[in-house]
């Protein structure tokens, strides 16, 4: 099996919450989002490199957070950069290659351990592995003039982690930054690979407005 | 100001949900989802006629439950068709033009006051208008070979009701059914019309899995 790690990137400012906290560090059941996050990657590999990717002025605050949650799970961090694609590019600074890597959102905590299993155990047979679910809603797209009704068959939502070979993605990730990079399957795209598809799990919810931080409580206090 | 109609599709058998009992009929807090449904709209119009949609073997079984939960709230019962497609027509016919339509799931309790005044008022004045949100996930689209990311920026996520002026609406649904209808926009579309977006809200979810049953729950006894 080859090494593997987790690359959680933390980048929020907190601002689409209406909250001062960054989401990372809100606090359901008992601990910051991102902790629950880090727990549910050390729980599915005990052995696996753990890499967290925070804002450079946030540092020092999680460094205080972890020793006031007694928090013990080993991880790295690193400073992130202007956008999420240059965060993971730090991220990925501290990998040995040859490795398998996953990509993660440091507010999706309830990814489960059968979606992180398909995601690693896929990407290691065939050099990637992201997770996705169905489009439960009609989807549209906009055009210049007029939206357009798209076939919901055909469409798929992205989760993470997004996992790669590391030799793929740090090779993707040396081209220049482009807004249309939305994710690292994006970037793995652009450098001519094609993405395997992978089921995910749909209450794998990244953390962006009170509505899904309520859900995460729910589902932390329910079911982990 | 245009009579105005809420048709109420519930056509739901269950078996996305794991349950015996078809999800429109699901308790959430003390009463069955579709009573929670009809009830915002009522609320939201009280002069508003109301049609619900339910498949024939259904019919006798709300009856029931209304009497048993005194729900009092007037609405008029029809049965439901092959297809959501087919649900919608039969619908329909209970519609004395002109009128402003709003077609909605029966299991989407949690749809908001402003979401439908938005809806029925810009329906009002362009012919049509439904309600969507941003997708907060990368989207990707399912091709012969390959899967390829879409600039999320362009996506909209459906929801209802689709509100829309009746002859607009009843002369769309005189075509022959197609599979790649998933909604009523997409009928309309079909027959030559622009669609007019308006914004939804994001906990007006399709209660689709036990998941979404939890996260109504969680809301219908939190706000409402």
């Amino acid at each position: 099996m080859m090494k593997r790690y987790a690359v959680i990137v933390a980048g929020g400012s907190g601002t689409r919450m209406g909250a001062d906290v960054p989401k990372q560090f809100l606090v359901v059941k008992n601990q910051p989002v991102l902790m629950h996050t880090i727990e549910t990657f050390h729980r599915f590999d005990e052995q696996m490199e753990l890499i967290v990717v925070l804002p450079q002025d946030q540092i020092a605050y999680w460094d205080q957070l972890c020793k006031t949650y007694h928090f013990s799970i080993q991880h790295r961090v690193i400073a992130g950069g202007e956008t999420r694609f240059h965060s993971v590019k730090n991220g990925l600074s501290l990998v040995k290659e040859p490795a398998l890597v996953g990509i993660h959102d440091g507010v999706r905590p309830l990814v489960s351990s059968e979606t992180l299993q398909r995601c690693y155990h896929h990407a290691e047979a065939l050099g990637n592995a992201i997770p996705v679910i169905d489009a439960f809603e009609s989807v549209r797209h906009l055009g210049d003039k007029a939206s357009k009704a798209l076939d919901r068959s055909k469409i798929k939502l992205v989760q993470t982690p997004q996992v790669f070979h590391s030799d793929l993605l740090l090779r993707a990730y040396e081209v220049d930054f482009n807004e249309k990079f939305t994710d690292d399957a994006s970037v793995v795209e652009a450098s001519g690979h094609i993405i395997h598809l992978v089921a995910g799990n749909r209450e794998n919810i990244k953390i962006t407005t009170p509505l899904d931080l309520k859900i995460a409580e729910l589902f932390l206090e329910s079911f982990f």
